[in-house]
């Protein structure tokens, strides 16, 4: 069979050419090298995130686009201090430096630092269960591990999620000083991961890290032969008061529905533990990407197409919040919104929240990626950014690249430029932008 | 819905006990460490190839298997000599040094070295074209990159192989003293990629390196300044008389029809550039993996299960044909055969060959791979080691991880042990043990 060009349709031909257009070129990979290489340490707040806006809206402006915008947000602004020290004691002369990482929003120790017994435990049941007497005083080790024999590992993130985020509220509610919470991640390294951790506030605020998944292996070894095990930690971390940052927001007008808009955003913040290459510097620099493209291919899109480098997704998510409250007040439609917040590994497919009938359609789209060895369109979708969008009915995606790695760098020192390989990124710009570019084409 | 463990078949429960188990033991893994950093330089015929088979020999023995044989191969034995240099020169005072490495099987250029004009072309029309007048006395430069487009980086490999292959024997027809040919990789690196070339006994043998990306786009550069351009390099590599090799052969013997033998196996030697981890310790530890798996579980197959780490895939393929001319001698019945020679990235499937009732059967298994994200199930499979059992009517397959970093470590430096990620390479073995256990299992 002689297959020539013809046979393919308009919609095929455009996606054809936006793969190979990305697959050729190295400029937005170049640009999240400067951003993590330039504006390391950009957490919510701190001046390194606003020149990170500022690097963001310059490539927007570099772009010729019809509408650039760095819209205010006020966001909190959390200190992580001096570099973390910790060590386990096991006995007068055993002394081991192990490696941690203050837990975002978690109150510092003091100049001092903090020293205490350990008692390790891998659930809230089990403190529940041991209660005040055996946990006033000491620290509470949680040591769950994310589970390996889950292929989702977002859903194994998920389910060893609450030891970070409530551990410490939990672990104060009896009596415990301070908690110590195995990094989640699928990896047996050094890197401590961090992230964020709320405190309730009717409980006494104790101090929170995370410490290396070959570090809790060590703590847990060495507490099994010594039960006094102690171990101390110094944290300087500490908050100030809120301040004023920024989403930062591109758009190519529409050709035939400009009220009507598509968003596709992933989040400028990132932990200053690493660069916030897959955390989500890459997802900002694809969504960038789409609006290059269609640029670049001169695909005039029919709707307002908004790439958006979100602020503050990792803290309080209040990016996220102000950019809804502000479609709000203005009184815009919006039509579909896109996020990109799980790494820039090999595209596997799409994750859709819309209406049936809508939803149908999209994930019907599938067909277009068969051929770039991306089928994994599916029910469910929407991520931290773009959900409030949801209340104005707004059809929501998700991205999903390959997710084995991905929790090997999040949150910690190794989430790097270097670990973002240029196919698979290239082919996630790709990715997405025909996915924008279908979405919109066919009125979906 | 509740859903109990009962809902399950016995196939897809014995499937989730293969994941469950490879995804939670390091063995393999380890052992994979060991045979990259204890026995790298293994390629055909040296001694460090030797003492590999010796290796993998003790590790079956180890495993308590049925039976273990060393297979005898007569293999060619080609020696790189010592470390090739290259300089680009340009002018009196401009030598640039560029990394190179010799072709596998390539002649050296003696002593002093080989210092010509260059000419570059992207093809063999090209020489044609070119003729003896524009050829004679130079050193063709072939630079016909991968093309990134094509999203199956092995059908890109493919389009840019004759260059590696044939490229000396093509070139010196025109009488050229040599060739640089661009590295087969996707990566622009400064990695040399090396593998092997083949003479035409009818032709001058002519001294042939592969340049890594960046030095090619150098030197192309560099032409394009100055076509006075020459090029210098310096291999000291050899041959000597064949020797003896082995294929090692480990097996499970079969419960109900224990003649009716299923091959897996990778290749054990490897370019002395790397470590062989890609390609392909990964391939060999996870074909022994099979037989670890099924022992650890208890899995009793009805067939005998052989893993086989073959020797010589890289240079003359004779591992593979001494199998198989074994099988005829002994009136072996091969039931069914996989290949790992991919790289030991994501699973992604199997590629099968196979009649076509047979293969309907076998391609439906993608079912119990769905869960696990591994559902490329497609027709068409085989690879270099187990190729000469086609002539047995055997049906052949391959084991299909993802595709885009592969190249950027095939037959380089870069091809170590820390480029093989410890989940993606238990999913392979998990992957290819279920395949086997459920082709032995269900009779196909």
């Amino acid at each position: 069979m002689i297959v020539t060009a013809t046979t393919f349709s308009q919609e095929e031909k455009a996606v054809k050419a936006i793969f190979d257009w990305a697959l050729t070129d190295t400029t937005a990979y170049h640009n999240l090298r400067l951003l993590c290489k330039n504006h390391k340490g950009r957490i919510t707040g701190t001046p390194e995130a606003n020149k990170a806006v500022d690097f963001v809206a310059e490539l927007m402006q570099q772009m010729q686009l019809d509408r650039v915008e760095k819209q205010p947000v006020t966001v909190p602004r959390w200190v992580r201090g001096e570099a973390e020290k910790a060590f386990i004691i096991s006995g007068q002369n055993e002394k081991t430096e192990v490696p941690v990482s203050a837990l975002g929003m978690s109150i510092g120790t003091g100049e001092k630092g903090l020293i205490a017994q350990v008692i390790e435990v891998q659930n809230f049941k089990e403190i529940e269960t041991l209660g005040t007497k055996n946990i006033a005083g000491k620290i509470v080790f949680f040591n769950r591990p994310m589970n390996p024999t889950l292929i989702n590992t977002f859903a194994a993130y998920g389910g060893a999620g609450d030891q970070r985020s409530q551990g410490a509220a939990q672990a104060a509610r009896f009596g415990a000083v301070g908690v110590v919470v195995r990094s989640l991640t699928t990896a047996s390294d050094n890197f401590p991961h961090t992230g964020v951790m709320r405190y309730n506030d009717t409980i006494p605020k104790i101090p929170a890290v995370a410490i290396s998944t070959k570090g809790a292996d060590l703590l847990s070894t060495t507490l099994k032969n010594n039960p006094e095990t102690q171990f101390s930690f110094r944290t300087t971390c500490y908050q100030l008061p809120d301040s004023v940052s920024y989403n930062v927001i591109g758009e190519i007008k529409g050709s035939e529905f400009p009220d009507q808009i598509i968003t596709v955003g992933g989040h400028l913040d990132a932990w200053e533990t690493g660069e916030g290459a897959h955390d989500d510097g890459a997802g900002c620099m694809q969504s960038l990407d789409v609006l290059r493209i269609f640029r670049e291919l001169r695909i005039k899109p029919k709707r307002t197409i908004r790439a958006v480098a979100f602020m503050d997704e990792e803290v309080a998510q209040r990016g996220g919040k102000e950019y809804a409250r502000q479609a709000e007040l203005k009184k815009e439609t919006h039509y579909f919104a896109l996020e990109a917040d799980r790494g820039a590994y090999m595209p596997k497919g799409f994750g859709i929240s819309a209406p049936d009938e809508r939803l149908e359609k999209m994930l019907a789209l599938q067909k277009y990626f068969e051929p770039y060895g991306i089928d994994d369109f599916v029910k469910g979708g929407g991520g931290v950014d773009i959900g409030s969008l949801a209340k104005f009915g707004t059809p929501l995606s998700s991205f999903i690249p390959e997710m084995q790695r991905y929790f090997d760098v999040h949150h910690s020192g190794y989430d790097t430029f270097e670990q973002v390989h240029l196919r698979e990124f290239q082919l996630g710009s790709a990715a997405i932008a025909s996915f924008i570019y279908l979405i919109d084409k066919e009125d979906l």
